[in-house]
């Protein structure tokens, strides 16, 4: 195991993916986890044991995984236990806003690394091996080590990239495949048996993303200052795309007169 | 290689399905295949000889692998050149319309066999097996020989079905498949590096559709009397999920004013 610049590294947060977190550190690292939502029996099942946020944010690291509409209020809590020279990292779906929220709100002397791990426990299941992560270098000069960390230990795919490019993109990747998503949701019941390959893999798609917490839907859809626009668009093309097939009905209609 | 009932089989139609019939019957039953807009070198390549309309009409099967919207004029050129006994089958992505086409337009003394194989040129480069196949008994009682023959020949999961209850389970996997597709082909390009397993199935799918003839997306869209509302139950679902999202806008400027 490559070792993480420091350690112990605190934890805040023990929902989904702060288990995910917990659970591909904690053989490798100490562990301070505090989430004051989570019952101490959760702690004891993920092989971790609680503590209270002053401690988990005296760590040399502090990974905060929690939603991205409580983050303000998260790192105003955090910010007066942060020792000098501590590194914050966070996981959130969105970026730019997140890296805005941290870089006003924790002290100058603490470095900052915006991430998105591009997965979830889900997908997830078959082990990190191969799947993305993005590394945005918000504040300071660890993000290189950061980085070079989860490709070697995790053998993760790592994209440096910037808060701003990143939700661009996860505008159109993430914005989409969610509201698809949603949307079927909502259609179900749908076939099951009589399914082409390509339906069963925009299904298989839905599966990924239908047990994600709402909070995690809200935040790539309301909290991504792209999101609405990549919205838009594509309400406008599925609008024309629908008005070019109401136009060829007369066709239809030629068809059904000669039979 | 099972027996198909008889033997030679008329193909009418050596567009992109018709090519990838001939393919996999050429090897065990005489092929006369007819299509007018191929070129005879292309006939040569496919490894069957062209023959004229009349002459692919006159066998014992006949296959009409033309566009579902010219149909009926395929029907109406066919019809005087059956001989009574004949078996004709079709393989279009709609079953309500061409099934009554076929019923109102081929002679009495004719079985019809409507059929939908679930799949196309790019889901069968694997091979055919495990593949699904609807099969409609129209007129006679050889659909449950010709299933058989499809299990056994090809190792097709066939599905004995109905053209209504077909179309309305086709409306939804193929026309919602067919409808995102169109939609995010539109808005290419999309990331391809920075991407989560949903958005690559998502992709993955969009790719096997994309190439599709425009008569199939047409025949999917217009041709299936469930198409248009399914669109409309889509297009409904995600508009009320887009203003939901805009009622929220208010936590947004929340967190913003927050940090």
């Amino acid at each position: 195991m490559p070792s993480f610049p420091h350690s112990p590294i605190g934890l805040i947060g023990f929902g989904a993916f702060g288990r995910l977190v917990a659970e591909h550190l904690a053989p490798h690292v100490g562990l301070r986890v505090h989430d004051p939502f989570v019952a101490e029996a959760e702690f004891a099942a993920g092989g971790v044991a609680a503590c209270s946020l002053p401690e988990a944010a005296a760590c040399p690291v502090v990974i905060l995984a929690t939603p991205v509409s409580s983050l303000a209020a998260i790192v105003r809590a955090v910010a007066p236990h942060l020792r000098p020279g501590a590194l914050v990292l966070d996981v959130g779906s969105v970026k730019v806003r997140p890296a805005a929220i941290m870089r006003a709100g924790l002290p100058p002397d603490v470095d900052i690394v915006a991430t998105h791990p591009l997965f979830g426990p889900q997908s997830a299941r078959g082990g990190l091996r191969g799947l993305k992560i993005a590394v945005c270098p918000v504040r300071g000069s660890r993000a290189g080590r950061v980085g070079a960390f989860l490709r070697r230990a995790f053998g993760l795919d790592v994209i440096v990239t910037t808060p701003e490019a990143h939700d661009r993109e996860a505008a159109a990747v993430q914005g989409l495949t969610h509201l698809i998503a949603k949307v079927l949701v909502a259609m179900e019941p749908l076939p099951t048996r009589m399914t082409t390959r390509s339906f069963d893999l925009v299904m298989q798609a839905v599966g990924m993303v239908r047990h994600d917490a709402p909070e995690v839907y809200h935040a790539i859809e309301r909290e991504n200052p792209y999101a609405a626009e990549v919205r838009r668009r594509f309400f406008d093309l599925a609008a024309r795309m629908d008005e070019d097939l109401g136009e060829g009905a007369g066709i239809e209609e030629r068809v059904l007169l000669d039979a």
